[in-house]
């Protein structure tokens, strides 16, 4: 895991290269060198070599995905979003760079994570490279993460109202949809069939539904110092999270029988993975 | 010109389907569909035309730009960028729908005008669809229309200071490149060779300065009911224009120079449009 990790970083390093204006490269390269689990890529990584790929032809993608990811937590922590001042530990990208460039450093990402992937995935052919560009657009646009965070601020100060069908699609669509664009990117690069596409994009729903719930728990139960974000806002402001229309007790269950639902998905398939078997285990102990 | 514009319309309108969450849909269909000259979808289509393609081969595409261009106003709008509250003689989006969703549109269209084209191109192939995308990652991100934003806001209130060197950088940027990717787009699906993708890039780079300069100039000169938006506001703010950097005078003398350099270029290598040709005169009349 941390040779992947390593690999990502690297990489993310030298794809973002400083020119002129510098700004704006210095504020994208801010946000996507913050020290991070390198989760996405690394899910994108595993499952291209799981599925009888190689990683170095995935390398370029899961950058970029890494790069998308990023964009979201500069637009999210936007003061017209969440208002958040600290990410990973460090102040927000608006909180260093104002606002107006933390909006076009997001806004650069968008298109530089997909121009990464065409520069330095030549060998792919054009037939493959336009499939996982497909994947990025939907997955990053309207239809995907972006749909999430809509319905999520529309829900605001709804939790006494609002439907268990409204927070899935918030979380399937603002987590898991990253998870499933992995995942998936993993998979087309490795030429895996229908079949594992279709096993692995399950697996991605349900390991991104796990994430989420977690993610809630512990930003009930957690603290700044172990997060390196401020914590118990969401409770404050009374945003619609599990914990929130469920209570603790349910979310930890229902936590683990995700968890449960996504090793079986591994064994069933017979996908033999240490790295996922890790992941998992990292979000079982929340 | 009339009928392509309305073909744009048409287009434009059908692209953008309102699906759930209807707010996001809606924000994008607000300021795509806002009633505008539609020059940028519009040189596209008609480059392709002149070069000998079929302009409906390049529909989606000359569409997907015009909804890029949204984007960009979308985001320059916003409160923390030039914070405008009309365009185009209506409110700006984040006047109708809030910051949180003009930022999300905004971000939305960014992915959203290459999928359009991916998923009603097909007919042109991997090979050309993968060089339009880059195009369009080109032209789009931080090498492009977005180095020119972060360069204008980097200079306001440096008029004094400024060289014309700066200025060359946003007009090419900010303005130009907008206009490069839709002659250059029209040209590569017409298959046009690479004397005349080239010759039309100069041209491009011409109009895109000629336009700038004419805008700046309509910012001194003309009202808010002939533009539909605020003007004289760059004047107040100290923004680097090149009215302000050259006076009046010369900001009329060389756009009348570019614009004669635009019809030479047309005339060198024996381009025919009538689209064209209106299009100069439009801008010379400023």
């Amino acid at each position: 895991m941390n040779r992947l990790i390593e690999l990502v970083n690297e990489n993310l390093d030298k794809y973002i290269e400083i020119r002129y204006p510098e700004d704006i490269f210095k504020a994208m390269r801010y946000t996507v060198l913050l020290p991070g689990k390198r989760l996405r890529p690394v899910m994108c990584l595993e499952t291209c070599r799981m599925l009888g790929g190689n990683i170095m032809d995935a390398l370029p993608a899961a950058c970029a995905i890494e790069m998308l990811h990023a964009q979201t937590l500069i637009h999210d922590d936007l003061p017209c979003m969440d208002n958040d001042d600290y990410r990973r530990g460090k102040l927000t990208n608006h909180k260093v760079f104002g606002e107006a460039l933390a909006v076009l450093a997001g806004d650069a990402l968008l298109t530089f994570a997909p121009q990464v992937i065409v520069k330095n995935s030549q060998k792919l052919g054009a037939v493959k490279l336009l499939k996982i560009l497909e994947e990025y657009f939907q997955y990053a646009g309207a239809y995907g993460v972006i749909a999430g965070q809509v319905v999520d601020i529309l829900n605001e100060n709804t939790v006494s109202v609002a439907s268990a069908e409204t927070l899935d699609f918030i979380h399937t669509h603002k987590t898991a949809d990253l998870f499933k664009l992995s995942i998936r990117t993993g998979a087309i690069i490795a030429d895996a069939d229908e079949a594992q596409i279709s096993a692995m994009t399950d697996f991605a729903q349900k390991l991104g539904f796990a994430f989420q719930i977690a993610d809630d728990i512990l930003d009930e139960t957690s603290t700044f110092e172990k997060m390196g974000k401020t914590l118990g806002k969401d409770k404050l402001e009374g945003k619609l999270t599990y914990t929130a229309l469920f209570g603790l007790d349910k979310a930890r269950s229902d936590l683990a029988h995700l968890l449960h639902d996504c090793r079986s998905v591994l064994m069933k398939n017979a996908f033999q993975s240490e790295i996922f078997e890790q992941i998992i285990g990292k979000i079982a102990v929340t």
